[in-house]
């Protein structure tokens, strides 16, 4: 069922050995591969030794494509600014590498609804929407009252204090008053893109 | 966009009398409707003034549909066993009364594979299946692993010592090594199937 | 300093009893009577004794006021609907039982952000903004990012599952992107209403 | 409703050279401009730009103020000793950059209450009283029993074990018995100054 | 060493007839018996059938001395008002039954500390204070920065929200800058007692 | 009862000369060794002073065996890949040098039962089973339910985000619906093998 | 592998009509039959069924056993006193209806140690000790020490305050010094007896 | 009251000049002084400049006494090993420093009751005794069921997993079945000593 989907390699805790050798491995099967959590050694060394793949540096991911297939499905990945960044580009990269549309939304704030509804027109041509946000986590709530279709919440480990690390955020996705989110772990973007490239094709088919 | 779908009241911590004044007001309106969390004396009260509308005991729901249209989407809805049976049908009508249709698998569980390996062709059928589980919540993973669709998991409050009334499920499963699964709060059958029909029905297009 | 506001009875955990002696003795000495989470019992022995005083149901409230002197300051209490009431009755009584304005604005939620800029024109006539929230806590931070004046912010014990009784939503006030929300205890529409006041009547003066 | 204010740059988890080109282009705008939690790399290299901006090493801060206008409302920023001052200082610091007059009172513990009964003049001067505080987070209570006016207490991350980050002293703040108590993040200065300045203000009118 | 000590039963969780059977047996032995955590109905059938035992409703405990011995040591107990009673009175009467002398000192608070000043002299004659608080439990660092010997900190299960029954005042105690604090279990007064008891003897001595 | 079995070094904490020093004294007395949490500079001192040892950097051991006595009973450990490897490699090097005969499965997961399956023969062969698992824990289960021994679960440190560094694997592990299934503590490994020794060689008198 | 076992009823949570329908279809396939956590109501009933059941009332049990065969491993059950009982005695009913010889030791605590060592000949007996406690949980760390066996602790919910509802407990036990100790779910007397009749089995071959 | 002790200074968080100021501060004045919390740095400069100060390395304490009175009182401090020493130590140093006998009981725990048992006769001539123990926390409740004097249980932040930094063992001690043990907060081996040496000077009075 899953065939033509890319392999991936999750990097986080590998040397850059390890990372280097699994790659290799599925370049040489023919297969599309996406790395995520690559540090900048082990990116450097991959891209020497295969010089198409792409480096992200903001993603922290390495792909490789082989053949540009007509993308499928619509998916905005919103965020509300600088620090959400990471984990926005890790879900936009990898929905991209599975194929799909993506349009980027990052500068939307939950302390200012206006810049939101200044970008309804966009969120409502998505399939699906991936929503990255740290501190209160609030922002999905307010974009699953805008649109009609499935929002996953990412919670980010962006803020200080009683943040703690992204539970706060996540927690608050969890009691969202808006019922067409669902929520994904902390800084987990390639999760949401995942299922969100999931989603997004059937609504092609 | 959203028109035609049922609207729904959240019935837990309202009055018989305030249920029931809000139902009526919705019926009156000519939409369908569906009441989640109703308690027996208020559902006995709905009964009595909507004699069409129907009362799913376990599922704790009362829904009023006024037009069999066909179903578009196929969802399975999976659990365990007798605990989780209420939220998993709580889901399952939510599904049906947003007019999907819903296969019900209620007896596979991680402590025997076998069981879920032997129902394998219905989950194959299906645009998205929920899953419901208390206790360890493990069940999305391996259902996870088997399935080509995106899995919601819903965390159940069954369980009791260290699973916190659903904390570990809720846990386990924001931490599942299967990348199609997304998660919803403790108990949420109906969250879980109101993004779950709208997945479903994309797929349907 | 504070002279002349009224006097406030805490009555949760004390029986029927020690409350109307309580009530009593503070009402024979002249002053202003506030008695909060009055249970029923409680506030029809106090009523039978004290004809004049008003007994708000929803709020949980008892007050006695002698002298109906001019309102100074404008509050304005927020929430989302329903299950928030109690506390935001709680809320408003108090201020007005301290002699503020104050105005309901009572359906609005984060999940339907028109209504919210609707009642645009109320808020901004306030001199502090109390916003009462449950589940996902995430109104004070839209709201504090629409006016230009204090907003004290109340958790409520609203919700299920990982709500946990309100920590959920106090958690994501504190973590508010919106630098003018500061926040008291879960479910505390007293304190925040005292602190208001002091507010309010400031830019009274 | 709130131009001419200054523009605040959070500068925690941004390059050096990010927080130069923003302040930069803030800068040249003609607004006040105030960055927090500026690394002493970025502060080193805003001043070299604008030599006419201020560095507070242990706020951690770097203004820029174009026109020094009459300061409006009283501020006291209390706390207890060496550990709090940084947070102490961002409150302090923010409020003058607001445009507030500010009194510094920070010998003051509730292990020794009579240093604060010895401040008691100063502290009825003012406005609205910020008081910093870890470890057990007691001395707004004591605080807010002594002073008729709103107190914003600010939790520190001072301390260790069964503090937590400043958990301990959080949740303290959120209980105290004085109800003119609210609070803001840990180690928040910023956020209680800016509602502060708010309150102060409107004192002034 | 500890022989001439009264024996304890811990009642809770015991049926009437299980302290009822424990309570004759240790009667019957001669020695001294107090039982804390009594039920209304257990302490009846006590007093029923050893009339010269005391029941203190209060502090929910039932005690039988035979010989009244000169009191040795002097105990303060002190806490804030009507809600932290039980625990405040459980501490007292125990030390009382283990034959100390104690001083109730049960007004004083940290939002006004000038009750407190004002029981100084009180405060100075005990060899040893317990103080009982809830909510922020700040009561034990003011005191014990008042006074030249051991204070024993009884978190008390009093306060709503954030309280978490009697943990936030459990932490705050923990965490007290007065280094004579030393804290038990949250509502232990008779762990309070039994050790002040110890400490109180030994300066008689 | 114990005799004959090797002494026990926890290396994490002490320095080189320490480790050094306690292994000297133990090899000196003619027992076997075995040194866990070993860092590279503490295991290369030992191995120049006891050339005889045995350093496995994956499980940060160092052993020492004197003689090679029949191995007693079969022990099983499983895990799902290269991150959970330091754990499981600790409890075999652990179980080996404890004298049990060691089976590793270590590419087995919850997302891919049928790599279970497939091993099932190796698994039922087994005394008892060591299952190391992170993330969502939820091997230990699914495993339990295959086998009819005991099954000892570690959770691993592995994970991000609410993987709360192995609190989630315990949480579920310890909320597991196979009823053979008991746990250790986070990380692990030694205490694992070391009742699964004492297990397995009861399993073969 | 485990044929011969005797089927086991979770009753908690299910009706009486449940449990008994359950317990007649298993009664009726003439296997041995457990019911743990069963209500007086569904005890009574189903010993008015099935008169040769046996009802533990401490245990909460209700067995059926067809054949007395000879008892195969030898099981200490370890606790401190009386509210520990339901939970020891589920423990040790378990067993002996999973055939294992039983041996109660319900007198022993960790602060009377002399207790304890009274009873070492009857511990050294034992293939495997399950102990149970509430409170710190340290019982099975003293037990640990002096037996040569596995230990399998069970954490009970018994306690107050910072008890956690067993939390504490179940937490010392993870942290136990002894290296033989593992654990199970607060109040899982079941689970301990199932592992702990599997190990004490395998020492009888 | 308290004159004629040693000052203290809390070292953490301070840069060595500040340390040293306060330092110089103190000495000039005549008393005695007490630094805790020293790093290697601090402390040789302390020593630079007061040659008859005392550096203890591993208590990480420097302390300067003037004049060696008689001592006031016996202190036994207790814990089970290498791990815990430095906790150890800080109250032993301490106590010392305030002018008490300390006896060290450096090597007894849980798991080897016989150990403690051999200590007996120290452990009775204390006035009262500290117990430092990480993990599990056992350790006070075996001693104070020793002991007929106050126990004062310092939690350390020795361990792993689930010891959460010394939480475990903090929450293990305030659920001391032994009624003679208070707490103090993690690793406070300082506040341990403040309060013995003042029960233990009330014992030689
Ligand atoms: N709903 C409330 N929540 C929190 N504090 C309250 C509330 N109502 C009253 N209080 C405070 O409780 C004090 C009275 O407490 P008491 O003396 O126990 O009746 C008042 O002075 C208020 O500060
Ligand atoms: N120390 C601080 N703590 C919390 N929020 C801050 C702080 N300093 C600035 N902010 C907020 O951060 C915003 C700027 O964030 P940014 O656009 O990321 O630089 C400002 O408008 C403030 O509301
Ligand atoms: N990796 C480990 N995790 C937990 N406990 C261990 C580990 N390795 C050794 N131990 C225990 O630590 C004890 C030795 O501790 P120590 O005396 O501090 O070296 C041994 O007897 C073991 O019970
Ligand atoms: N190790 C310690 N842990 C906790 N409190 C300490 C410690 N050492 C000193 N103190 C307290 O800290 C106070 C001095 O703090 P400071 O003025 O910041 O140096 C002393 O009076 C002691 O009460
Ligand atoms: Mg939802
Ligand atoms: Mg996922
Ligand atoms: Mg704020
Ligand atoms: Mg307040
Ligand atoms: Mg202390
Ligand atoms: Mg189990
Ligand atoms: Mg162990
Ligand atoms: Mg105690």
């Amino acid at each position: 069922l899953r065939s033509g989907l890319p392999e991936v390699i999750y990097a986080a805790g590998k040397s850059t050995q390890q990372v280097l050798e699994i790659f290799r491995a599925l370049a040489v099967s023919g297969v599309d591969v996406l790395a995520t959590r690559v540090a900048a050694e082990a990116a450097a060394a991959i891209l020497a030794e295969h010089p198409s793949a792409q480096h992200h540096e903001l993603a922290l991911t390495v792909s490789l494509r082989r053949s540009e297939t007509a993308r499928r499905g619509h998916i905005a990945v919103v965020c509300a600014g600088t620090s959400d960044l990471p984990v926005a580009e890790e879900a936009a990269v990898t929905a991209e590498t599975f194929g799909a549309e993506v349009t980027r939304l990052y500068d939307v704030g939950v302390a200012g609804v206006h810049r939101l509804l200044a970008v309804r027109e966009q969120l409502d041509a998505a399939d699906v929407v991936i929503v990255c946000a740290g501190m209160e986590g609030a922002l999905p709530s307010v974009v699953g009252g805008l649109v009609g279709v499935p929002v996953i919440a990412v919670p980010t480990s962006v803020g200080y204090g009683a943040s703690f690390g992204g539970v706060t955020a996540l927690l608050g996705m969890l009691n969202s008053c808006s019922p067409n989110v669902t929520v994904v772990n902390i800084d987990n973007g390639f999760g949401a893109a995942y299922t969100a490239t999931m989603i997004a094709r059937a609504g092609e088919r």
